[in-house]
Formats: C-alpha cells, sequence, structure tokens
C-alpha cells in the first residue's frame, strides 16, 4: 500500500514537474512575487494580454498620482460572519427584514462581486488578508479562544509592513483575532497605530452581565456551584485581555476592562479612531492604509430590536455596520480624497449557522454551510468596492476573487510590489485589471479551500471538487465528489460521469499545489507566553504566561506545548480523500 | 381520545364562532364576495382605511377607463418551476450563470414581488389562478399524468368566464395541465381562444427519440422486451393526446401529433398566437385577457447549450421565456397599448429539485424545498409586474400576495367584481391597491398550504406554521414547529418558546378557516371518459374513453372509479398535526 503510493505519487511529481517547468523558472530567474503553482498554469496561456492590460493600468495609476500628488488610500473593512446575498441585494434584504442602504449605494456606484472567497473562519480569514497568503501557509488555521498562548509569526510580512514601506501611513482598529502574544499584536506586525480586540464577540458575554443573560452553562468559573468531583484547578485558565491600544515600536496597554460596556465601548471607539485617522492623514496629504474590522455585535440579548427582523445580527448590520460605511463614505467626499480612496468592504466568512447564540438571525441564504465549512457557504462572502471616478457604477462581477488578492492588489495600487517577500508563497494575485476594468477581467479560476490543516476542496471556475467529507456516501474517496456550481449552488449533487472531462485535470491541479509546497514549505503560528508586552498588565494577564500548576511538582515542562502545533477543532484524517 | 377530541372541537367552534360572528353577519347581508375566515379578521381591523384607499383606486381607474375608453388589458404570463431570486435579480443571475434581461426590465420598470405565494405543483397552481381559490376547494390538488379520466369541473367560474361577461376577448395558450376531460378543457371553460397542452413537459420524453435519450427505464411499453411475468395488459393505459385546439361553443381538434418535433412546434405557436391575439384585439380596441403558460422546457438533452449555466431550465429561462417577454413588452409599445396592459410574469411553484431529469439545472436559490413541498421553496416564487405609467418604476414589495388574488385583482380592474360567483369561497384578495400604491399596501397576511388535500402550513406574517411533517423530530405533533422567516428563511430551524405569542393565535386562525369549510364546503374534480369532445379523434385516443378489459369478464363495473376521488401522490394520514 505504502510503495504503491510512493510510486503513485513518483508519477503525479514527474507529470506536475513537467507542467511546472516554464512558470518555475521565470520565478527564479525575475525575483518576481512567487504564486501558488496553479497561477503558472494561467500565466502560461494568458501572461502576454495580461502584460498588455498591465501596461494600460500603469499608465492610468501614473495619471491618477499625477492627479492628486500621492498613490490612492486603501480603506479595508471586513466584519463577520455574513451570507453572501444578505447585504446589498434589496430584493433579498425585504427577505431577511433588514436593510444595508449604504452598503447597497456601494453597489450601485461600484462593484458588486458575486465570487469573494475567504478562508472559512475569523482568525484564518483575517491572517490570510493580513499576509496574501491561505492561512494554512502562516499556520494561522484555528480561531483562537482566550488563552492561545501563540498567534501569527514576525516572520510573516503583513500588509501594513509592505505598505509601511511605501510611504503608508498604516492603522488597525478592530476585531484583530491573530493571536495573544507579544509578537502577534498589529503594532508589532506593521500597524502604525492600532486598537485591537484580541479574541472575538464570545467575549461580550465572558462576563458576569453575559452569564445572567445567557444562563445556560457558566462561562465564567467564579459563578458556578463548586464541583465536588474537581481535582484539576488549571485546565481552564482564567483572566485574559479584551482590548489593547499599540503603536508602532511601542509597549502596548491593555485599554478599558472587560466589563460588556468596555466591549460596547471599544466597537465605538474603533470607529471614532477610524474617522480620525482618516481626517488627520487627509489633512497630512499622506497616503494611507486603514483597516476597520468590526466587533460585528454584542451575543449579548438586546431588549430593543432595532430591525423587522430583530436578531441580533440583522440589527448590527443595518444599525453598525452598514451606517458606518455611509459614514465613511460621506467622510471621504467632504475631505475630497474620495476620488482617490479605494474602499472594500465585506464579511469575512460565511454565517453562523452552527451552534449560533440565541437570536442572532443568521441564516444560509443562498449557499449551504456557513463559518467553519468548506462548502461555499464558508467561504462565499459578499464583498463590494468603491472609488468614484475609477471603479465605474453597477458592476455586477462574476470573477473568482480570493481575499488574498486584497494583499497584492494593494500593494499594486501603492507602488508597493516590490515589498512583497519573494521567499514564500504569496497566493494573492493582482486584481487590478479587476477593478479598473470590471467583468472578465479577473486573473484567478481557481481557489484552493482549507479546512484547518486538511484541503478539503479546490474550486477551478464553475467546477468544485470536494476532496474530504463527512458523509460516507459521498464517494469522496473514490473521487465522486465533483459539484457544477451554475446548476448545483447548494453543493447537493455529486457528479461523477457528468464531470469526467474535469476528473484527472483536478488530481493534477492538486498535486501542482502540494509539490510547490516541497520548494516553499507551510510555516507555522508562534507560540509564547499569553500577553507579555504591555505596559499596564494586571496580576492577573502577567499570571497567564506563567504555568498555574507549581512546575517543580511536575515530572516535565508545563511549558513545552507551546513549542508545538496544536490542532484544528474538527480535525480530519489528513489522508481521506489523498 | 374520540371523545376528547370532539370535546376540543366544540371548545374550539364555540371560539371561532365568536371571533367569526362580525364578518359572517358582513357577508350575508351584503352578497360580496366571501372571502376565507381569515381574511375578515383582517378587514375587520383595516376595512375603514381599505375602503377610502378603494374610493380613490375606483377614482384612478374611471380616470383611466376614460382615457382609453376601455378598461386595461391583462397579460398573464405563468412558466414553471423556478426558485424566488433565480430570474429578475442580476447579482443572482450571475451566480446561476444564465440572464433574464427583459425580467430584469420589468423589475426596474415595475414590481418585483419578494412574497408571491402559489400551489406547491403545475396542476394545483394552475387551478387556484384560473379560479381563484385553493386547488383543495376545486379538488384539483393531484398533478396529472395522462391518462387521468378527470379534470377541472363545468360548475367551477374561471377568470376566464369573469372576464368574458364583462366585454374581455379571452384566451389560453400553453401548458394548461387541468385535466383530459371534455368539460376540463379551456375552450369549455370561458375562453374564446385556445390552443394547450393537456398534460406537462413530461410529454416531451414521452415518444421514441424521449426514449432513446433518455435510455433509463422505458417510458413507452412498446420499446421494452417483453416481461414473461407480465399478466396484466391493461394496468398502464397506451395513446394520449398532446396539443387540442379550441374555440368557445365548439368542439375541440388535436393539434398536431405527439412527437418530439410537434411539442417543439406546439411550444412556438403558444408564442405566435399569444402575439396574433394581442394584436388582433388591440386593432379591434377591445379589452382583452390572454394567459400564455408557456411549456417552459422539452425534457430532451439539448447537445447545442445556450448559457454558461448549460442548463435545460436555464437555456430556456433566458433564450424561450425571458426573450418572450421581451418580444411581448416591444409589442405593448408598439401597438401603443403598453400604458393601458397589465404584465404579470411568474412561476407556477418551485424548483423541480426532486427527482429532476438530467442537466436541468434547477436548483433550490434561497428558499429550502421545491416544487410539491409546502417549505418556501415549494411555494413562494418570482413574480413581476409591470404597467408603464400606473405602477411605479423600481419597486420591491414585501408584502404577501397569493396567486389567487390575481383573479379578485384582474375582476376589479376589469370592472367585473360582480361577475364572481359569491356561493362559494374565493381565496383570491383585491391586490389592486398593491399594484397602485406598492409596498405596504398589501391585504393579505396569511396564507393556508396545503399538500394534496392536507393543510400542511399556515403563513401569518413572518411566522410560518408547519402542521405536517416527515420528520419525527419536528414535533409538529405537539406543536412546536414554528418558523420565522426572517430569520430562518430556509425553515430548518423549528421554535418553541420564541413562538409563544404565535401558539394559540395559529390554532384558531386554522380552525377558523375549518369551521367555514363546514358553511362553504370544498368540491372535487370533475371525472369521466377521456379525450372526448375532439373533432378528429383517433381510434387510440378513442379507446382510451372505454376499458381496456372485457366488460363482460369482470364482477364489477371498471369504469366506476371515474366516480371517486384519487388520492395525492403523498398522501399523509390527515389526522397528524390536527
Amino acid at each position: 500500500m505504502n510503495k504503491l503510493k510512493k510510486s503513485r505519487l513518483g508519477i503525479a511529481f514527474g507529470l506536475a514537474a513537467i507542467l511546472l517547468f516554464t512558470g518555475a523558472t521565470k520565478v527564479q530567474a525575475a525575483e518576481k512575487i512567487v504564486h501558488d503553482a496553479e497561477y503558472y498554469i494561467l500565466e502560461a496561456q494568458n501572461g502576454e494580454a495580461w502584460a498588455k492590460e498591465d501596461k494600460a493600468l500603469d499608465k492610468k495609476l501614473a495619471e491618477l498620482r499625477k492627479k492628486y500628488g500621492q498613490p490612492p488610500n486603501i480603506i479595508h473593512i471586513m466584519w463577520d460572519d455574513t451570507s453572501f446575498g444578505d447585504v446589498g441585494i434589496p430584493a433579498i434584504s425585504k427577505i431577511r427584514g433588514f436593510e444595508t442602504p449604504n452598503i447597497n449605494r456601494m453597489a450601485e456606484e461600484g462593484i458588486l462581486f458575486t465570487r469573494m472567497y475567504t478562508e472559512p473562519g475569523c482568525t484564518p480569514s483575517r491572517a490570510a488578508v493580513a499576509t496574501g497568503r491561505y492561512a494554512i501557509r502562516s499556520g494561522m488555521y484555528r480561531i483562537g479562544f482566550p488563552v492561545e498562548y501563540s498567534g501569527i509569526r514576525k516572520e510573516e510580512v503583513t500588509i501594513a509592513e509592505v505598505m509601511s514601506k511605501a510611504g503608508y501611513a498604516t492603522a488597525f482598529y478592530g476585531k484583530w483575532h491573530l493571536g495573544d502574544i507579544e509578537e502577534a499584536y498589529p503594532h508589532n506586525q506593521g500597524y502604525d497605530e492600532t486598537l485591537f480586540s484580541v479574541y472575538n464577540q464570545v467575549m461580550s458575554l465572558f462576563n458576569e452581565i453575559g452569564e445572567g443573560a445567557n444562563a445556560v452553562m457558566g462561562l465564567k468559573e467564579e459563578m458556578l456551584i463548586p464541583d465536588p468531583y474537581k481535582l484539576d484547578n488549571s485546565f481552564v485558565p482564567k483572566g485574559y485581555v479584551m482590548t489593547i491600544e499599540g503603536k508602532k515600536g511601542q509597549l502596548g496597554q491593555e485599554w478599558g476592562g472587560t466589563t460588556h460596556d468596555d466591549y460596547l465601548k471599544a466597537e465605538a471607539e474603533f470607529k471614532k479612531r477610524t474617522i480620525e485617522f482618516i481626517r488627520k492623514n487627509a489633512k497630512a496629504g499622506k497616503p494611507f492604509y486603514v483597516a476597520n474590522w468590526p466587533l460585528l455585535t454584542s451575543f449579548m440579548p438586546n431588549p430593543k430590536k432595532m430591525t423587522v427582523s430583530r436578531g441580533l445580527y440583522t440589527d448590527t448590520m443595518q444599525h453598525n455596520v452598514d451606517a458606518f460605511i455611509g459614514q465613511i463614505m460621506d467622510e471621504l467626499k467632504k475631505l475630497g480624497i474620495a476620488e482617490n480612496t479605494l474602499l472594500i468592504v465585506m464579511a469575512d466568512n460565511g454565517p453562523m449557522v452552527h451552534n449560533p447564540p440565541p437570536g442572532l438571525g443568521m441564516t444560509e441564504t443562498i449557499f449551504r454551510g456557513g463559518k467553519g465549512d468548506f462548502l461555499e457557504g464558508g467561504v462565499r462572502v459578499p464583498a463590494f468596492a468603491w472609488w468614484p471616478g475609477v471603479i465605474e457604477p453597477e458592476q455586477i462581477v462574476g470573477d473568482i476573487i480570493h481575499e488574498t488578492d486584497l494583499y497584492t492588489t494593494f500593494a499594486k495600487l501603492g507602488s508597493a510590489i516590490q515589498h512583497i517577500p519573494t521567499d514564500r508563497i504569496v497566493d494573492g494575485v493582482d486584481q487590478t485589471a479587476l477593478l479598473f476594468s470590471g467583468d472578465t477581467h479577473g486573473r484567478r479560476d481557481y481557489v484552493f479551500i482549507y479546512a484547518g490543516p486538511t484541503l478539503a476542496a479546490s474550486v477551478k471556475g464553475n467546477w468544485k471538487r470536494h476532496w474530504i467529507s463527512g458523509d460516507p456516501t459521498e464517494g469522496s474517496g473514490i473521487g465522486a465528489a465533483y459539484y457544477y456550481l451554475l446548476h448545483d449552488t447548494r453543493e447537493k449533487f455529486p457528479m461523477l460521469v457528468n464531470a469526467l472531462p474535469q476528473n484527472e485535470a483536478f488530481a493534477r491541479m492538486r498535486k501542482r499545489h502540494e509539490l510547490w509546497k516541497e520548494k516553499y514549505p507551510d510555516s507555522t503560528r508562534a507560540h509564547g507566553p499569553a500577553f507579555t508586552g504591555l505596559s499596564n498588565a494586571r496580576p492577573e494577564t502577567t499570571a497567564l504566561s506563567k504555568p498555574s500548576v507549581e512546575m517543580n511538582k511536575l515530572p516535565f515542562d508545563p511549558l513545552e506545548f507551546i513549542n508545538h502545533e496544536l490542532p484544528w477543532e474538527t480535525d480530519v484524517d489528513p489522508d481521506i480523500g489523498q
């Protein structure tokens, strides 16, 4: 069996090597960005047309720069857990009972993407945008909860580092969720100014009021009746930091406390500072890149409903996120910089349809699945681009775009391409042509979708290949799980006979992707003590970086685990579907 | 058990009687249309406002009539099996890989309904529109296949009869599917001119080419290898009529034969005659009502794909149905009658997602379920209204409207309300205000959804109550299956505690509906010999009206069954969920 496998790999490698030859040589020769293997298959066929298109785009960008005296500003708003269709499509808003007039306006005046792909969860999605790389490559594929003792590695080169080198002012406000260790803080990852929540929305319940309101299990041990059988007091760590404020090159500070009130204050402050940052740089005439990744919603039940739909999500989407987007658009116009600013708004992944808090109001709107799933419902999100005068109005774009593409495209717009590292794979493809020229001008027809560390599915054009499945009747093991997305938007009817032309092609595509990793291997997340690097650390948080059991009573080092990768919460046998 | 039931019924009756008192008296006093019980609950609360609104509407209608010298023309196009969202919403068109530019134009220039409800299958849906009554009331709740020996009863008063009495020219072209007996033919049901297919799309396979192309089971017995165990040669009748042509008061004629070519020719002829009928009456200055219910698509595989989506359905929707709608709109403008013509286009029920022919290309787009299901996916369809100068452009309407409402609304527009029978329940509510004044001007907040003869679900506002379920964990029997449609568009999460305020209210609503039937009972479909009333009947079709087994060899009358109601194909224990 092992022998057979080896020999099959050998054949595959030989074949892939032939197919890769041209692309690989090019990369080594020119010190260009190293893309995923599949990109070179496309470049080999479209490279000439793209080069010609790029010349025209470079000219346009130069003209814009001349006109405004600086490269364009970039604002990236990425909120949580939204079904494609829920925002920006008025007919669906009616069905869902809430409205997003400002996102609708973005769609009317700009681009509505129908195929923006993300990673399937908050942490991996944020890592992908920040690094331009699939989360598997940085090891950031698990969703973090307190206390995780790990985070994004300092060796990763974030979009903030890239843009900073090109002279941009950079800032991060909102839900970072990329680790609770010092090197992972955004101000240690290239952002000039930051105010960020370390974890996610669950923090809104992680306090006394949350306990009372939910009254289900007890999130805080202090509230529980002592368990008479309890032997281990160290299993669940106590204490954490909710929000940190930081400036590049300085120690961070805990901002506010951990009450629900602090949670709500932080949400408001993220917005306030984003607007202030925009104003300040507009005034100074300095190009800026700012990421505002909203906390979206507190998970606390809200007795005062604000939409007909009356969900925590639907209420906050309309009155918090959409309203803020409108505020940004108005502010840009007021400051006179709208025509030199790219605004991208999007969700980070699909809706939380599995085990949501009560009354959340998320649903599968068109696609099957949600957050955590490799189905379209998990990874195909609403996304919009607005740039008056540059992006044509009323565009519905059918090209595939991946969130990592933002990294490369932002760098291109900021004349910062040369600051992208060339010693690793950068999945992000330059999609400037798609922004400037619209539908059918995309440069990607593929996506690899990982479920944690496991390759779960590949998208190529309108076809999708599931590599793993929890359903033993789906036939993944023998290769039957092909889906034609235009007919079968919900990935419910696996094909084999009808997908024959795609069969071997998908196998080659996967093998190329895997063999390319032998040359450019995946990295891992960094591990270490939590919440160091804070100038105002509380004793409880300082205590979190030390073991809660006396070390001399143990026959092993309790901190040793931090040097090892932790598993994905829904671990899959990596051999399935190979 | 029986005793308990009786006493519960008694209490319910008493309660309902009190609640019904006002409405029932009113109806008897004024000889008005008899609506379903629920309507009177709404009228008691909104009647005054409606009366006021009606005065203004009557004035507007009178002005229009003065301007054009005749009441408005009405065109009703109703094709098969389409998911809400699949047509008229460009962002979803991208996802599905086909386009409907003309329906999109209708939405831009008119109304897109987000809550048009139908019956869950072709035959019941057509019966509901034709009679203004739920299909259960006419007994037309089964989907007909050859040979059914039954059809819509002559005592039903169709919209064509109502409009004819008000001086309209009326015509029916397309898929009638309301029976294969003489009294059921549309020209015997009030339509002046007809060319209609007796059954549905399956007929496109019911011939030698269809056999070959599908090559699965053998639809025609003549093609099969004789079964050596076969004892009964009468079980599946042989022969049928595909298309009939008719004129009011005359015998019908079989039009063409039963080949696939005849099927395609009929589709083209339905369109041609519709346009001719419109032209003729426009020229004559005679108000007209014409129903074109397209055959939609042949089920024969089409080797020449016509959309990126490459489905039988998607191809035909774009190149056949949508193109025809565009042709109609252009024709109305060319004839100068667009501003005095109401055009309504819609699907008859949800997509055929259960057991479709290969390559059909239908999917659940937003709602769960499809044709045959009492879920939103089965009964909530795309629907659009266009009437330049009268219906305001770009309206997305969130009011509930039921296909039976078209009956009453068409009658209202044609000054034909007085021809609607008052001796039976007419479910159709006058929705003229919704057409003229738009969103929030609807007069219905409820729908009763039947699965065959069984009440399966009730919709009230944004809540839905499932009364039956195939899933024993859904809790229908004890009353747990409430769904909040704005959060849970896919009806996947039954509620009980969160739906407490709705609990008893739904029970009362159902009981009122049922008690009202004691006064105005359901009718049944008519039964009889098939394909009589044709001037050119072939011997094979004439033979179908006689038993295929020699009668004197039987101890019973083999035709006796035609006097009895046949069961629904997915029969449900009527006691479940009571």
